[in-house]
């Protein structure tokens, strides 16, 4: 159950609302604790982010023990459908999946993509499940912030897998790489050339490519695709000693070809935690998510500063007024910022 | 000619490599000059940078005159040739323009999509027209900075089009939207429905939609896709009071149809700056920037103090040894932080 959605909700656990009790009852396997900490880091308001600060920074140590995974993909190439059937594998043989999924909700129309309830009935209801759609919401907060806090708590909770679902609309997927291990790229047969070209950047992300909906009349057209993307891979040199991907076919809706998938997710992860590049990834990964955040943060800290807040509005005034550039209204903050 | 391209070119300039300097000669048109302060503000070396911010700051109350348009398109549209040609039609009618690209090369492969010497032939030896590639360098920066800076610097040096070319794979258009007015993106005819699917974010951001080689054979499949494209944006409800996105064939080597071109373009200037629309945008435009440029100013401000530096390498070396999360290390940082 989801705060936000249950108006009802908040006021009843009101109580657990401090850092210590949510996180014990999150260490402890429960979910709406889990879901509350997250709607914490979510808020909008300055005490109850604190508060969601607090568990995050609690459930660090025992974070990083799951296999973090990236599934994108164009909107039709079937995600809900895939994760349904990829998560159910995992689920059914006693681990626990958290599904955390990125809604870039549209500049423009600020609808949410993601908001059908329909979506992964099974999954949603599976004990050893918990799926939380997270809003982008500001651009400038950064996509993966939330996400990778999300997954921290799911760590820390006992989540041994981590789902990261984005729209492959191209935005978010940079962001994905940056908190997940594997990068699982979903195409289907049938998509022209000019659709190859615009995912060359996803495509090199990729660690594996899964032609969906190789099922029925659709699994030769799928086989022969799961080829020419091979073959394109290789004249794009995209595959070398640093970087492999893979290409297999699937069909989330016969649950076909689930060895291979199982066989190379698995193998990724054996693979790279013996070679140490699991780890020595991860360790970039905290660098630049150390370096990104902290932009973030040291903007949020100069405006709950209230003398800062107060510069910070009137430079915007004369901004909008065309009295400064926005350079001048830089150096003028900076001025004020004494390091010790 | 470009500093960064001919070494011995940097040097035999250093005389003039003062701000004062460098406006002056920049305010009267000069290209070496305007390429010159570009290298300026491109260069990670924090003098010649600072160097290069002080004629930004100079130019500024110089910029803002021009027509600033954003074109984008998938690989195969036919930007470089829509560029030339209409470009042409612009430069030869006695308007100075500016084009810059901006090159987000490959994350993995750093290779410049953008580096082909052979594009725009004939615009690049017009004496009216100044093309200038950006690389979009770290990922950290922000793509649109030094593409701004340098529209500001353009702009001073009497450039009155300003186009701003971009690759369309989805990552660095959101980013053109906040510094132009208009934004074009390139079609073509053939592009199957998830092709339409992948791009719907950038649609949704298009002020014009340009159905390009609409020529030869191709003329009637071009009309006939840009009738669905119309219909498309109908049915997706893009296209209302608040927006509203034109859509038009042309082709860029027959050069027909320029004056659907023309008149598209130059009745959005008209109306959106009758309407005030065009100076609401550039405010909001503002603020954007100034925030988002004042995140990546506060760090460099705080790499360059050298006790914080000291601090921000010992926490890196934390954060790898695991000793402690990138949270305690942010908030290490922001307590080394005084607001005056």
């Amino acid at each position: 159950m989801d705060a936000s959605i249950n108006p009802s909700f908040q006021p009843k656990h009101r109580k657990i609302a401090d850092a210590d009790g949510l996180f014990h009852l999150l260490r402890e396997g429960n979910k709406p604790a889990l879901a509350q900490a997250i709607t914490l880091i979510e808020s909008n308001e300055v005490s109850k982010y604190e508060i969601g600060r607090e568990i995050v920074k609690k459930a660090f140590p025992f974070s990083g023990k799951s296999k973090r995974i990236g599934i994108t993909g164009v909107p039709g190439a079937g995600k809900s459908t895939f994760i349904e059937s990829f998560g159910k594998t995992i689920a059914d043989k006693g681990r626990k999946l958290a599904v955390l999924a990125i809604d870039p909700s549209s500049t423009i129309h600020k609808g949410s993509i993601l908001g059908d309830k329909t979506r992964m009935q099974e999954l949603s209801v599976h004990p050893n499940v918990f799926i939380r759609p997270t809003p982008s919401g500001t651009e400038l907060g950064g996509v993966a912030r939330h996400t990778y806090e999300s997954m921290i708590l799911c760590e820390a909770a006992g989540y041994d897998h981590i789902f990261v679902e984005t729209v492959g609309v191209g935005q978010s997927e940079t962001e994905v790489k940056h908190i997940t291990d594997f990068f699982i790229l979903l195409m289907i047969a049938g998509a022209g050339d000019e659709l190859q070209g615009i995912k060359r950047g996803i495509m090199e992300m990729a660690d594996l490519i899964v032609v969906n909906k190789a099922d029925g009349s659709n699994l030769e057209k799928a086989k022969k695709a799961s080829k020419e993307i091979e073959n394109a891979l290789m004249i794009l040199g995209m595959n070398n000693a640093r970087h492999k991907t893979k290409v297999q076919i699937y069909s989330s809706t016969e649950h076909t070809f689930q060895n291979d998938l199982i066989e190379n997710t698995g193998l990724f992860f054996t693979e790279s935690i013996a070679s140490g590049t699991l780890e020595s990834n991860r360790k970039e990964q905290l660098l630049y998510l150390f370096n990104r955040f902290l932009r973030n943060d040291i903007i949020d800290h100069l405006l709950l500063t209230k003398s800062l807040a107060n510069d910070f509005k009137l430079l915007e005034n004369k901004l909008l007024e065309s009295k400064i550039s926005p350079f001048e209204a830089i150096d003028s903050i900076l001025k004020k910022i004494d390091f010790k």
